[in-house]
């Protein structure tokens, strides 16, 4: 079966809105989450793309998130702009934050928006990417749940924590950087697994928080920050801000949540937005500098980051999204049969 | 020679401050930076110590820093508060700003603090201590001059660009992390070479771009970030936020500036405050939970970062801080001498 199927980027929101508007999720909910999920597919993100539906429904079905939640917008004109998003996908609750939040921050110079009580099962640069259309300067963090020890620790405590950045830029795709504060993702563990084949050192401890490349034991031990003690840093910095500050979850706190990995995490997440303009004060043009640092880095053979997504958009535009026929059935199944067809 | 002396806290700050005077440097410049580099013999940093004294003097003497210039704050009352350094040390400037960024973080939730146009040499604990000290959580960072290769380059362009990130504590030193954002720095290299000894593999490439561990080679090439293209990807969001962005010198330019690595590099710097209770807004008590998490953490034997430095504070708070013979002279040539007396 290596059939293959290829729809327009419309098509296949429209196809995602259904299933999860079937499931009994709210249409403002499904319009939301599909925009996220089909950019991630569109983007060759597969992790984030049509797979990442059944996990949502999955949660879904576990009673884990609400399917008909409004989000609230909390805003006492200050720098922090507050969307409670009352157990449901972050994706509306992002949509609603998001506009407040780049005018708060062309305002004042800088802002924050806080995501409240969200399941957030999407990457970051989708949200980045919406703030650096508004010419801002945006970074975002949300905890994860306990999969990675800390440095120097045994048992895993820390989630794969993302962080994400992004730089606007006049004519082009966006500078934008998105990646997990683990040195791997389990995902990929997992794939190791599968293939036989051992990890690299310094991915991972097992059970007994001893260093292993065997994808087994690291599966029922901890994954490892990336960086060492610098990236463990960062990640604890991410729990502190992006759960504990903001009053929501923290990745332990998650898991226990949850009871179990195969569910999507329930927390909240912090996002800055800055305004270049505000922060230059007309001292230089903070967008033709950059660009000359973008320069400095391509011009040596080192990649920015996110031109391979960005490349794959390019040509999803151009030429629609393909799915592998297993995909399209999943979708058709899911479409068909709700959350009764979720395995 | 292995006399050693021991001078209280107080002692050795006035010898400072009386150094730097005595080169010519204003009251209030002197008293700033003696401050800062007191903190870090203090803490046991020694390359943040009284071994900077004489590398500050040297770009004195080579009319790269401002001796009388007098800090401005600029404030509009919105969330970015600015100080011209005008040329001078960063410590006047940042004394200058710090309670002002903490009254408008506690006012806005979040508020940063640019400075720019300074001579930036201390290591970046000190300034977000301060803002702990005020109960607020604080993101420092700022650029450096030109010695790491962005990940999948060859040549030396982002600085080593410091990240630090703080978290108030009751009853206790704070949760303090600052770190390079290379994977070693220049003086390890330097340790090395001096030693004999090889450099592990990834911290640098030679002058062709090869990945080298001969520290010499590693010394006419560049140093690498840390965590790979994680690390380079926000040593790269530093040059955008801390320099760029603010109308000040990125790390390239700063060395152009300069013309010589042996000079302490001019730039500017970006500080971010935050408010945990306005972020919590109630719902939960985030000082009370951060202990949950630093509990977790320090519970299966991981260290949370700066308690060697902390420790080493403890020590010299109730027994002074004991300097070598080496030091003594240094410090009593430069007293008596002034810049004349600088090598």
């Amino acid at each position: 079966m290596s059939e293959k199927t290829v729809l327009s980027i419309e098509t296949l929101t429209r196809l995602t809105e259904e299933i999860f508007r079937k499931a009994g999720v709210s249409p403002l909910q499904s319009a939301a989450v599909a925009r996220v999920i089909v950019a991630g597919e569109r983007d060759a993100c597969k992790s984030h793309g049509v797979y990442r539906i059944e996990g949502c429904l999955r949660t879904l079905k576990a009673g884990k998130v609400e399917p008909l939640a409004v989000p609230e917008l909390i805003d006492d004109g200050s720098g922090v702009i507050r969307v409670d998003a009352k157990g449901a996908f972050s994706p509306a609750a992002f949509e609603l934050g998001a506009p407040v939040l780049a005018a708060r921050a062309r305002e004042l110079g800088v802002a924050a928006l806080v995501i409240n009580s969200c399941l957030h099962f999407s990457a970051l640069w989708p949200e980045i990417e919406v703030l650096t259309g508004h010419g801002l300067a945006a970074m975002a963090m949300c905890p994860s749940y306990s999969a990675v020890a800390p440095s120097g620790g045994t048992t895993a405590l820390l989630g794969t924590n993302p962080f994400a950045f992004g730089w606007p830029r006049k004519d082009t795709t966006p500078y934008v950087f998105d990646f997990a504060t683990s040195v791997a993702a389990r995902g990929e563990i997992e794939l190791h697994r599968r293939a036989g084949k051992s990890l690299p050192e310094g991915w991972a401890v097992d059970a007994d928080g001893k260093p292993t490349t065997d994808p087994e034991a690291a599966l029922q031990g901890a994954l490892l920050p990336f960086g060492a003690h610098k990236g463990s840093s960062i990640s604890t910095m991410i729990e502190l801000l992006a759960a504990v500050m903001i009053g929501d979850l923290t990745s332990p706190e998650a898991l226990d949540y949850l009871g179990s990995m195969s569910l999507l995490p329930h927390h909240g997440e912090l996002i800055l937005a800055f305004s270049p303009e505000r922060f230059a004060a007309g001292r230089t043009d903070p967008f033709a500098r950059a660009e000359v640092l973008f320069e400095a880095i391509s011009g040596q053979g080192a990649r920015l980051p996110s031109q391979r997504r960005f490349a794959a958009r390019k040509t999803a535009e151009a030429n629609g999204i393909t799915l592998t026929a297993e995909e399209m059935e999943m979708l058709e199944r899911l479409r068909a049969g709700g959350l009764d067809a979720v395995t």
